[in-house]
C-alpha cells in the first residue's frame, strides 16, 4: 500500500459514501485504537474508517479497496476490547465499521428467530424483541454493547441454553472479496423459507468458514431466540477451598452430560468476582499479586467463596424443582459447598438486582465491565487469554496452576472464569487486568500473555480466540503436521481473496502477498 | 481419463495395496452399482474399486490418482442406497471404498465420545461400546449397516438427543487432494486433548466443508455419545384424519421449542408404516396409487392411524412423567389423537420388540429396510426425495399435497416421513418406492423424482441431500444471485483439488476441467 494509493482510495470512498462516513482526521482516529494499549504505542493504528450503511455500500467499499490494493479491517461494533477492540491487525488499514448498519430485519415469533445486521448490539435486539412484545429471549454476552454478529463471528460465548456449542446463528449473507454476494444454507435458494431455521443447505456448509477468519464480510445473520420458559431460576454455587475447583468441574460435567444443566455456566475465582464488585486496594495495597491471605479475606467478606459458579435453569417449574434438588445433592459431596437461587417468571428478569442474573436471563447490561477498574483509576484494561480444555477437574487445576504461577511471576493477579461451552469442554478465560496508564504494567501484561500462549500450547491447550497482539503466536501453536491447518486456511484465503484486502493477519491468516512464502 | 491412464493407475494401485484390494474384474463390479437402478442401466458404473486400510494408503491412492488424472469416488460403506449406494457420479471412476478401514480407535467414557474410522458401521460402534461395558449410547440411523462417518458426512439423520441439529461429530482428520493430511479444530495442535470435545479451533472451522462435498476424504472423526439416561421412554402418537398432519406439526413445534421433546421424531404416513410391516397386495392389487379407501382400511387394520409419530424421552423418571403428561395434554387438542408408550431402563432397549423403539434407543438393526419390499418380490428399491421446510403445519400440508399429487400422476404411492431435525425445521423424506425389476416403473420413479425437485424448488423447498441421478438438478435449484453458492463451492474446489480427482460431480460440484466454463 502506498500513500498515493490510500489517498486515491479515500477519494473513492468519499465519492461512494459521502464525506461524513469516511473518517481520516487525526483527531478522530484515537477513538478507533485498541483501547487498552498504552497511549504511546501505535502498532495497530488505522489510517481511516469508512462507515457503510447498506450491503451495496459494503460491496462498493470492497471493490474500491481491491482497485487500490488497500487492506481493510472489518468490525461490527468493535467492542471486543479484551482482544484488541476496533483496531486493525495491519497498521494503516482502513477500518470498515458496521456500527451504523444496525437494523433488526425480522423477528419471527412462530419459529423463534431474528435476522440482524452486523451493527445490531445485544441491547438493540433485546429492545426490538420487547417492542414487538414477542415472548422470546436472546442469549446475550456479558457486555450488552457488543454486536450479535460480531460476537458470534469471533466465537464469543453467551450463556442461555442456545449458547451451548455456539447455538445461536443460522443462515448468513456475506460480501466476498470480489464484491460479490453469497447467501449460505437454504438462503442459496430464492425465496426459501428455511434460511434461518435449517442449519445447512445442499452441499457443504460454509458458515463457520466466515467465523474467526478474513474470508468475507457477513452482512446478515439469523439468530435463534428461545421462547419464554415457565420458570427462570438463576443459581449460585459457592465453595471455600481453592482446590474445590477440581470436584466442582467433575460434578458439573456429569450434570451437563445428563442434561440437568443445559446452558453455559461461569466458574469464577474470588478475584474475578471481587473485581466486579470492589477495588483491589480495599484488600491489598502492595505490589505483586494479591497474597493468599488477602484473597481469603475478600472471599469471606464479600461472601463470594474461593470459587463461585453462576448458572441457571430454564424449564417448567416441576422440572426446575427436580433439577434444583438433584444439583444440590450432587454438590453436597464437596464439604461446605452451598447452592442457592430463586425462581422467577421471565417477566421479572429485567428487575433482578444481580447483573449476572440479568445476563443469564437474556437482559443485556454493562455492569460486568466494572472488573477492568480493579487496579483503580479510570484507565483499567484487560487482555483475554483463553485456552480451551476438556471439562475435567484435573485439566482445570493444571491450567489454574500454570496461569496463576506465570501471572504471579509477572506481578499480576490471576483472574479466572471457566466457561463450559458444552458438557465436554470449557474455555478458561483469564482476564489479565492492568492499569493502561502504567506503561510498565501494561507491557508486563502483554508479555506474560504471550508467554502463556506458548506455555499453554506446549501442554496441548490452544487459545479459543486471540488478541491482535499475539494472533500469529497463538496460531503458531496449531502446528500439527507442519502447520497443515494454517496452510489449508491460506489456500482458501488465496482462492477467495487473491489480492489479500480483507482483514489480513486476522487469526494468523495472511494473504500470499504478506506471507514469508510470498513469491 | 484414458484407458491407458486407467491401466497404468491400476498397476500403481496394485503395487501400493496388493492385488486383493484392487477390484477391476467384470464379475465383481456389479456389487458396486447403484443397487436400485434397473439392470440394463449403466450411467454410474465404476471401472475399479480400491480398498485402502490405513491413512497412508489413502494418501498414496490419492497421489496415484493425481499422477494419472483418474477420478476417484469415495464411500465409507456405500449403503446410502436411496441416494445411489456405492456408485460413483462419473462413469468409469475408481471407487475408494473404506469398508475395511473399520477400527473404533477410542471410546472415552468420562467425556462421552468415540473416535472412529470411516468403515465403522452403527453395528460396529454399538458393539464396541457394549464390549467396553461403557454406559453410553450412540444415536443411530434407521439402518445399522450404514457408516457412522459416511452418514454424518452426507447430512444423514439420527434420532436421539444428539441427532438434533446433526450434533454427533466433533473433530476430523482429512486427506486432501494433494495427499496431505489435515486435522480440524483442536486436532490442529499436537497432543491437544480437546480435539473431540471442543467443536472449533482457533480460526475458521472447516469440518462442515467436508460434508456433502468433494473437498477431502475424512479418515477419522470424533462422535459424541450420550450417557445412559435414568429412563428411556419410546412414545407413539396416532391420529386418524389425513389433515391432522397440520396440527400435529404445529403442536410438535411448540413441544420441541420449549425442550419438552428433545430428539428427532418421525411423523410417518400410513403407507410408510404399512410398507414396513406388510405388503401392498394385502390392501390393493391394482395399478396406480393406492386409493384412499385402501389406505384407510390399512390404517385401521394395522392400527397405525393416518399419521403416526415415533418419538421418545431420555431423562430422569420424574421429568419423563412430567413431560409425558404435558405431551398427552398438548395432543389432546386433536380429536381422536392417542399418545402412548412405556418406560424402560436403558439396559432393556436391546430386547424391545418394535424396531423403531430400538433405533430411537440407539440399538441398530435393519428391520426398517422391509419397506422397500412394498411392491413384493425381492427387487424392491427406493429413491429418497427429501426437501427441508420450516416446522409449521401449513408447510407440511403444502409439501404433502404437492408430492402426493405428482407421485399419484406417476402411478406411485406417496410414502412419507417428516423428520424435524430441530425445533424449527423438518426434512420431508419421500420414499419413492418401486420394483427395480420393472423397468417402466423404475423409469417413472426416477422421472417423477426429478420433476419433484424442480416443482419443490419453485416453491422454495430445497433438497437436503440428493440422489446421484439428480445431484446437478437439485443443486441447480440453489440459484440465488446467479448461483453464487455454487460458484463459491467451485472456487474452493479448484483451490483444494485443481486436478479435480476427488468425487467430481458430488452434490453438483464439478472441478474446472469438467465444467461448462472450462477454459
Amino acid at each position: 500500500m502506498t500513500m498515493t494509493g490510500l489517498s486515491a482510495a479515500l477519494d473513492d470512498f468519499i465519492a461512494a459514501l459521502g464525506p461524513d462516513r469516511v473518517i481520516a482526521d487525526a483527531e478522530a482516529l484515537p477513538e478507533w485504537r485498541d483501547p487498552f494499549q498504552h497511549e504511546s504505542w501505535d502498532d495497530f493504528a488505522a489510517s481511516a474508517i469508512v462507515m457503510p450503511e447498506t450491503v451495496e455500500e459494503i460491496q462498493e467499499v470492497v471493490r474500491i479497496a481491491g482497485r487500490h490494493g488497500i487492506p481493510l479491517w472489518t468490525h461490527s461494533t468493535g467492542r471486543n476490547n479484551g482482544y484488541g477492540g476496533p483496531a486493525p491487525r495491519v497498521k494503516g488499514s482502513v477500518i470498515v465499521s458496521l456500527r451504523n448498519m444496525n437494523k433488526v430485519l425480522e423477528i419471527n415469533e412462530e419459529l423463534g428467530y431474528a435476522v440482524v445486521e452486523p451493527g445490531v448490539r445485544w441491547f438493540d435486539l433485546y429492545e426490538a424483541i420487547q417492542a414487538q412484545k414477542a415472548r422470546l429471549m436472546i442469549s446475550v454476552a456479558d457486555l450488552g454493547w457488543g454486536s450479535v454478529i460480531g460476537n458470534t463471528l469471533d466465537h464469543g460465548i453467551t450463556y442461555m441454553p442456545y449458547g451451548v456449542d455456539f447455538g445461536l446463528p443460522c443462515g448468513m449473507e456475506v460480501v466476498l472479496a470480489d464484491g460479490s454476494l453469497l447467501r449460505t444454507g437454504m438462503g442459496a435458494m430464492e425465496n426459501n423459507p428455511s434460511w434461518h431455521v435449517y442449519r445447512r443447505g445442499l452441499g457443504p456448509t460454509p458458515d463457520q468458514l466466515f467465523m474467526q477468519s478474513n474470508f468475507g464480510i457477513v452482512t446478515k445473520m439469523g439468530v435463534w431466540l428461545m421462547p419464554y420458559p415457565e420458570v427462570y431460576m438463576p443459581l449460585w454455587l459457592r465453595v471455600w477451598r481453592d482446590d474445590d475447583l477440581g470436584p466442582v468441574i467433575d460434578i458439573l460435567r456429569k450434570l451437563m452430560l445428563d442434561g440437568t444443566i443445559r446452558m453455559v455456566p461461569q466458574v469464577m475465582n474470588a478475584v474475578l468476582l471481587g473485581a466486579v464488585f470492589s477495588k483491589r486496594d480495599l484488600w491489598h495495597d502492595g505490589d505483586g499479586p494479591m497474597p493468599e491471605e488477602a484473597i481469603e479475606r475478600m472471599a469471606r467478606e464479600l461472601e463470594i467463596g474461593r470459587w463461585c459458579m453462576r448458572f441457571a435453569l430454564y424449564v417448567d417449574e416441576a422440572v426446575v424443582d427436580h433439577r434444583y434438588e438433584k444439583i444440590r445433592r450432587a454438590f453436597a459431596a464437596i464439604e461446605g459447598a452451598e447452592v442457592w437461587g430463586a425462581k422467577h417468571a421471565p417477566e421479572e428478569i429485567p428487575s433482578l438486582e444481580h447483573p449476572a442474573e440479568r445476563i443469564q436471563g437474556g437482559v443485556p447490561n454493562l455492569e460486568w465491565n466494572q472488573m477492568t477498574g480493579w487496579y483503580g483509576g479510570d484507565a483499567g484494561g484487560h487482555i483475554g487469554f483463553s485456552p480451551a480444555a476438556p471439562l475435567v477437574g484435573r485439566h482445570a487445576l493444571e491450567l489454574r496452576d500454570l496461569m496463576r504461577g506465570m501471572l504471579g511471576e509477572a506481578g499480576l493477579d490471576y483472574i479466572a472464569g471457566m466457561l463450559p461451552v458444552s458438557a465436554r469442554s470449557f474455555v478458561h478465560i483469564t482476564m489479565v487486568i492492568f492499569d493502561t496508564a502504567n506503561e510498565a504494567q501494561a507491557r508486563s501484561a502483554y508479555d506474560v500473555s504471550k508467554r502463556l500462549v506458548v506455555e499453554a500450547g506446549k501442554r496441548g491447550y490452544g487459545e479459543y480466540r486471540a488478541h491482535l497482539d499475539f494472533m500469529d503466536l497463538a496460531a503458531d501453536q496449531y502446528a500439527w503436521n507442519d502447520h497443515a491447518y494454517l496452510r489449508f486456511c491460506e489456500t482458501i484465503k488465496d482462492a477467495l481473496d487473491p489480492q489479500g484486502i480483507l482483514s489480513p493477519g486476522k487469526q494468523g491468516i495472511w494473504p500470499r502477498s504478506m506471507r514469508g512464502d510470498a513469491a
